[in-house]
C-alpha cells in the first residue's frame, strides 16, 4: 500500500480541525438582542428535539436491519461478515454530519442577522464560514470513516493472493456504504416532510389566506416554518451529501480494484486514488474558502461572484494538482482525462440547473408571466419546463460518461473495466470539491433563517433586505448542488451496478458454484470477467425478466415519489387546519395582542415526520430483495437499471420545477406582473406551494434511492443467488 | 397458407357493413330543432376545417418522410424497398379511422341530445351505436390494410426457404405500422393541444373569473372546447387505437414467423393466429353491441352495467373462441394461455385505472377533500395519487408478462422465442375486443357534446342530466380506454424490440456481414439466435453505452411531455387572452345580448395545434436515427428501453393523475365539500385544468411515442449497423 494512503485521514482531520475552528469563531459573534436570541432558542430548541425524535426511530430501525443483516451473514453466510458493524457506523458518521451541520446552522441564523445589521459582507462572512462547518464536516467524517475501516480491513481480510485480498476489501467496503444510504434517505425524507408540511402550512393559511407576510411572528407555523429549513435544508442535505460523498469514494475504489486487477503494481493506486482525490479537494476547499470575500460594492451578484471565485480556486487547483497525483500513482493522463470530465460534467449540470431556475432567464420569467392567467397555466408551465429541463443535464451525463469511460479506457474495446473505474473516478470528480460547494450550499438555509429572525424580531427593512440578497442566491447554490448530487449519483450507480456484479462472483464461489457454464463453456467462477457474467446471468434487454425488472424499478420511483408528496399533503392538510384553528380560536393573534403556539405546530411537523419517512425506507430495501427472489439476478438489475433510467430524469424535473416556482414567485414579489399582493402573486404561491415537496422531499431523495437500492441488491446478492440456484 | 386467413378480410368487411349501417341509422334520427341544429353546425364545421389543416400538414410530412424512406430504400439499399409505399397506406387509413369517427360524432351529438329529451335509453342507444361505428370502423379498416399488405407481400417476397420468406414478410410488414404510427402521434398531439387549450381557455375565463357554468353560450371558447372533444378525444383517439390495434397484430406476426422459424407447418398458423384473433374479435365484439341495452331502471349505474353486459359477452366469448381457434391452428393450448394472460391483464389495468381515477373510490375522493385546503394541495394530492397509481397497472403488465412468456414457451429455457411470441399475443389479447371497447369508448365525447349542446340550445334541465350521466360514464371508460392502450403498448413495445434485433440480423447481411463473431466463434448471420445477437452487439446493463441510451431514452418521454404541456399551456394563454379580450370588448356578451366570436376561437386551437405538433413528432423520428450514428445498436436498445420503462409508468401517472382531477372535480359539483361555486370548487377547477394536458395531451401520446421510436428505429437499423460497421 501507497504511504500516500495518510494524506485521507489527515485531510479528515484538518477538515474537522478547521470545521472546529469556524464554529468557535461563529460562536464568538454577538446573538443580537434578547428577542433575536429567544427565536433563535426557539427555533434550536425545535431542531433538537426534531433530531433527537428522528434520532430515535432511525436508532430502533438501525439496530433491526444490522440484526437481520447479522443473520444473513452469520445465520446462512450469505453475507460478509463485516457488514452489520460498518453498517452502523457510516450510519452513524452520516447522523454525525447532520448534527453538527445543525447544531451550527441554528446557532448561526441569529448571528447572521446581527451581522447584517452592520453590512453585507459580514452577514455572508458568518453565514457562508457557518455553511463551512457543514461542509467540511462532511468530508472530513466521510474519510475519516473511510480510512478507519480500511485499516481494520487491511488487517483482518485474507484472501488467496494479494490482488484477491484487495478486491474482497474493496467489495466488501461498499457495501458498508448501505448505514450511510439509510440514514441519508431517512434524512431526507423526514427532513423534507417536515419543512414542507411547515412551509406549505405557513404559506397557505398566512400569506394566502391571511394576508401576512413570510416569517410574520403572527404565523403559528413560522417557527416550525425556521426549524424545517435546518431539519431539511441543513441536517438533511448534509447527510444526503455525506452518502453521495462516501458511496462516490467507495464504488470507485472498488472499480479500481476490478480494473487493475492483473496489475497489481498498480491495483493499490488505484482503489487509493478515489480517497486522495478526496483529500486534495479538503486542502482546496480550505483554500477556496479563505477566498471568498465580497468587495465594497454590496449587491447581489458581488455575492455570487465570490462565492463562484472560491468554488473555481478550489476547481482549478483541483484540476492541476490531480494530474500530478495521479502521475505519481502511475495510473496517467487517460485517468486524469475521466476525472476532469466528471468535474466538467458537474459544472455543465449546475448551469443547467441554474438557466433553468432562476429568474434572470427566460423560462423562469415565463412562468412569472403565466401567473397572470392564473394558477392552473403556473403549474402547467412550471411542469412543462422541468420537464423540458431534464435535456442539459442527461446530454451532460451521457457526454461525460461516454469521455471518462473512453479516456479511462484509452478508447479500447479490451480495456473495460478501466472504462467502468474511469465513471467511477468521475463522479469523485464531480464531487472532490464538496468541501466548498457545500459551504456554499448550507449557507442558504442559514441566511433564510436569519431572515426569518429579523423579520420576527423587527429588524430593519435594510436588515431583512441583505438577508434576502443572501438568501436569494441560496436559492440558485441549492439548485446548482442538487444538479450535483443527483449527477454524481448517476455515475455512482453504474458503479454500483458493476460492484453488484463483482459481488456476485463472490456470491456464486460462497453457494460452491466454482465452475460455471458461460456461453457454452465452462469456466472457472473466479476468472470470469463482469461481462461474462452478464451473459451468465443473462441481463440483456430481450429478456423479458430485465423488462419486467426495469418496470418495477422505473414504478418504485415514481410510487416513491408519490408517497412522500401524499405524505407531505397529509402533514400540510393538518397544518393548515392547525393554524386555521389558532387564527381561530386564539383571539388577537392577527392584531399582534395574543401569542400563537409554536410549539404545537413544531410538534405537528414532527409527527408526521416520522411517521410517514418509515414507509418509502423501507420500500427502497425491501424490493431488492423481493425482486431478487422472484426474478433472481436479471431481474435485479433490470430493476436497479430502471429506477436508475427513471429516479435520475425525474429528480433532475422535480428539482427544477420546484427552483423555478420560488423564484418564479420572487421574481413577481421583486414587483414584476403586479407585485407582491397581486392575483398573478396568489398564482405564484400555489406554483410555490407544490414546488415545496417536488423540490426539497421527493426529488432530492431520489438520488439516494438509486444508491440505497443498489447497495440493498449488494447486501441480498447471497439471498437472490440462493433462491436462483 | 391456412384457408382460415380470408376470415380476416372477410372480418374486416363485415365490420365496416355494420359501421355504415349504424352510421345511416344514426343519421335517420331527428337533429332537434333549428338552433340544436346550427349549434351542431358550428361544431361539425370547426372539427371539418381542423382536420383539414390537419391533414394538409401530415401530408406535407408524410411526403418528405417518404421520400427520406425512398432515399434510404433506394439510394443506399439500407431499407427494405416496400417500406415507403406501406408508410402511405397505413398513414391513409390511420387519417381514415379518425375521419369517419369524427364524422359520425359531430353528426351524432345533436341527435342524442334530442334522444335523451326522450328517454336515458335512446339517449344511450344513439350515443352508443355512433361511437361503436368508430370501434368498427377502426378494427375493420386495420384488418383490411393488414390483408391487403399480405397478399401483395406474400405473391412479391421472395427468399430462399419457404420459413425465410414469412420471415421477410413479417419483419417487412412491422415496419409499415410507421405510417400508422407517425399519423396517430400528430393526431394525439395535434388534437389533444387543440382540445386542451380551448378547454383551459374556457374554463379559467368562463367558470373561474366570470361564474358562468360549462358549455355556456356566452363563452366565446365554448364551441372550440366542443370541437376539440371531437378532434382530440374522437379523431384523436381513433387514430391512436388504429395504430396500437395494427401494431399489435403485426409485432405478434413477426415474433411467430421467427419462433416457429424451424417448424414450416407451423409457422404460417402462428404469423395468421393475430389477424384470426382479431377477426374472432369483430364477430364477437358485433355480438356484444348488440347486447348493450338499458333496462327500465333509468340511472348511472344502469348504464355501466349495460356496457359492462356488452363487453363481457365480447370478452367471454372470445376466451371461449380463441381456444378452439388456436387449437385447429395446431398452436396448442399454452399460445391461448399467454392470449388470456393478455386479456386478464387488460382488465386489471381497466381495474385499476378505475380505482384511482373514479369518484367512487377513496383517492378521487381525498383529492376533492383537499380542495378545502385550496388549490396547492389539491395538485400535491393529484400528482401524489397519481404516481402512487402506477403500482397496480404495472404489477398486473409484470406478472401478465411473465405469466405470458411462462405459458407460450412452457417454462422452458430454450423456448425462449416462443416466449416472446406469447408477450406479444398478450398484447392482441388485450386488444382483441376492440371493437366494443373503442365503442364505449368513442361514445363519452359524444356524450359531452350532445350535453353541451343541451346547454347550449336550452334544452330543459333534464336532458343535460341524463346527457350528464351519459358522461360521467365516458369520463371511467375513457380512463379504461387509455389503461389498456399503454397496457398494450408496454406489450408490443417488447415485441418490437425483438423485431427491431431480427431486422438487425437481415441488415448484417445486407451489408455483407454474412458471418460473424459471437463470444469467440464464428457463427453464420442466418443461424445466430437473437440472445445471440444481444450477446454481439454488447447490450448489457453494464454496456454504458446501453445506459447513456437509457438515460436519453428516459429523458426523451419527459421532454416530449414537456414540449407537449408547454404547447397547451402556450395555446391556452391564447385562448385566455382572446377570451377576455371578447368580454371587454364585445359589449353585452354575458348579458347574452351580443354573440361572442367563436370562429376566432377556433381558429386559435387549429393554429397553434398545427404549429405545436410537428417538433414533438419529428423528436421520436430523428432520435433513433441519431442515437443509432452515434451510440450504435446498444444504445438504440438501451434507448429504447429507457424511453419504455419511464414512458409506459409516466403515461399511466399522467392519465390517473389527469383523470382523478376531472372526477374530483365532478364530485364537488356533485355537492360535496361545498358544491359549484364554492372556494374548494374553484381548488378544484385548477386542479382539473392542469390536469387537462395530463390525460389528454401528453399522457395518451406516451404510447404512440413508444412504438413509434422504435419501429423509426427499425427504419434506421440499416442506418445504424452502417455507421457501426
Amino acid at each position: 500500500m501507497n504511504g500516500l494512503f495518510w494524506l485521507a485521514p489527515i485531510a479528515g482531520i484538518t477538515a474537522l480541525w478547521f470545521a472546529a475552528r469556524f464554529y468557535k469563531e461563529m460562536l464568538r459573534e454577538s446573538e443580537g438582542d434578547e428577542t433575536m436570541r429567544s427565536i433563535a432558542g426557539y427555533v434550536r430548541e425545535g431542531a433538537m428535539a426534531y433530531l433527537k425524535q428522528q434520532y430515535k426511530v432511525v436508532f430502533r430501525l438501525f439496530v433491526g436491519l444490522a440484526i437481520f443483516l447479522a443473520i444473513l451473514a452469520y445465520g446462512f453466510k450469505l453475507q460478509n461478515e463485516w457488514v452489520p458493524f460498518a453498517f452502523l457506523t457510516s450510519g452513524f458518521f452520516s447522523g454525525l454530519a447532520g448534527f453538527f451541520g445543525m447544531k451550527t446552522a441554528t446557532s448561526a441564523s441569529a448571528r447572521t442577522a446581527e451581522a447584517a445589521r452592520h453590512s453585507l459582507n459580514k452577514g455572508l462572512t458568518v453565514a457562508f464560514r457557518s455553511g463551512a462547518v457543514m461542509g467540511l464536516t462532511v468530508v472530513g467524517l466521510a474519510l475519516l470513516d473511510y480510512s478507519f475501516w480500511f485499516l481494520v480491513l487491511k488487517n483482518c481480510v485474507y484472501a488467496a493472493s494479494e490482488a484477491e485480498r484487495v478486491l474482497l476489501l474493496t467489495t466488501t467496503m461498499v457495501t458498508f456504504g448501505i448505514g450511510a444510504s439509510v440514514n441519508a434517505l431517512l434524512a431526507r425524507v423526514g427532513g423534507g416532510i417536515f419543512t414542507k408540511a411547515a412551509d406549505v402550512g405557513a404559506d397557505l393559511v398566512g400569506k394566502v389566506e391571511a394576508n401576512i407576510p413570510e416569517d410574520d411572528p403572527r404565523n403559528p407555523a413560522t417557527i416550525a416554518d425556521n426549524v424545517g429549513d435546518n431539519v431539511g435544508d441543513v441536517a438533511g442535505m448534509g447527510a444526503d451529501l455525506y452518502e453521495s460523498y462516501y458511496g462516490s469514494i467507495i464504488a470507485a475504489a472498488s472499480l479500481g480494484a476490478i480494473a487493475f486487477f492483473r496489475q497489481p503494481d498498480l491495483q493499490w493506486n488505484a482503489v487509493l486514488a478515489p480517497a486522495l482525490i478526496g483529500a486534495l479537494g479538503i486542502f482546496l476547499s480550505l483554500i477556496g474558502i479563505f477566498n471568498v470575500k465580497v468587495g465594497s460594492v454590496e449587491t447581489g451578484k458581488a455575492i455570487l461572484k465570490a462565492l463562484d471565485h472560491g468554488i473555481h480556486v478550489a476547481a482549478i487547483g483541483l484540476v492541476v494538482l490531480s494530474y500530478f497525483l495521479l502521475q505519481w500513482l502511475g495510473l496517467g493522463a487517460h485517468i486524469w482525462g475521466a476525472l476532469v470530465a466528471g468535474l466538467v460534467t458537474g459544472i455543465v449540470i449546475g448551469k443547467g440547473c441554474e438557466y433553468y431556475t432562476s429568474a434572470e432567464y427566460k423560462p423562469t420569467r415565463l412562468i412569472s408571466e403565466k401567473a397572470e392567467s392564473g394558477a392552473g397555466p403556473v403549474i402547467i408551465g412550471g411542469l412543462g419546463a422541468g420537464m423540458s429541463s431534464t435535456m442539459i443535464p442527461v446530454f451532460a451525463v451521457v457526454i461525460g460518461m461516454s469521455l471518462a469511460f473512453g479516456f479511462a479506457s484509452q478508447f479500447q474495446v479490451s480495456a473495460f473495466n478501466e472504462g467502468l473505474y474511469g465513471i467511477g473516478l468521475a463522479a469523485v470528480g464531480m464531487l472532490s470539491t464538496l468541501g466548498i460547494t457545500l459551504a456554499t450550499d448550507a449557507y442558504g438555509p442559514i441566511a433564510d433563517n436569519a431572515g426569518g429572525n429579523a423579520e420576527m424580531s423587527g429588524l430593519p427593512k435594510e436588515v431583512r433586505q441583505r438577508t434576502d440578497a443572501l438568501d436569494a442566491i441560496g436559492n440558485t447554490t441549492a439548485a446548482t448542488g442538487k444538479g450535483f448530487a443527483i449527477g454524481s449519483a448517476a455515475l455512482t450507480a453504474l458503479a454500483l451496478i458493476a460492484s453488484y456484479v463483482q459481488e456476485l462472483k463472490c456470491g456464486l464461489t460462497r453457494i460452491g458454484k466454482d465452475v460455471i457454464t458461460v456461453n457454452g463453456e465452462l469456466v472457472k467462477t473466479s476468472d470470469v470477467s463482469l461481462v461474462q457474467l452478464m451473459h451468465f446471468f443473462e441481463v440483456h434487454l430481450l429478456n423479458p425478466k430485465v423488462l419486467m425488472g426495469m418496470f418495477i424499478g422505473s414504478m418504485l420511483a415514481f410510487v416513491f415519489c408519490g408517497i412522500t408528496m401524499n405524505a407531505v399533503g397529509r402533514a400540510a392538510s393538518k397544518m393548515v387546519d392547525e393554524v386555521r384553528r389558532q387564527f381561530r380560536e386564539i383571539k388577537g393573534i392577527l392584531t399582534g395582542e395574543a401569542k400563537p403556539d409554536y410549539s404545537r405546530c413544531v410538534r405537528i411537523s414532527t409527527e408526521s415526520a416520522q411517521r410517514e419517512m418509515i414507509l418509502p425506507a423501507l420500500m427502497c430495501i425491501i424490493f431488492p430483495f423481493v425482486v431478487g427472489a422472484c426474478l433472481g439476478v436479471a431481474g435485479v438489475i433490470g430493476m436497479l437499471a430502471g429506477t436508475l433510467a427513471s429516479g435520475f430524469v425525474l429528480a433532475i424535473f422535480m428539482a427544477n420545477a420546484g427552483g423555478a416556482w420560488d423564484n418564479a414567485k420572487k421574481y413577481i414579489e421583486e414587483g414584476h406582473f403586479g407585485g407582491k399582493g397581486s392575483e398573478a402573486h396568489k398564482a405564484a404561491v400555489i406554483g410555490d406551494t407544490v414546488g415545496d415537496p417536488f423540490k426539497d422531499t421527493s426529488g432530492p431523495a431520489l438520488n439516494i434511492l438509486l444508491k440505497l437500492m443498489t447497495i440493498a441488491s449488494i447486501v441480498g446478492a447471497g439471498l437472490t443467488l440462493a433462491c436462483q440456484f
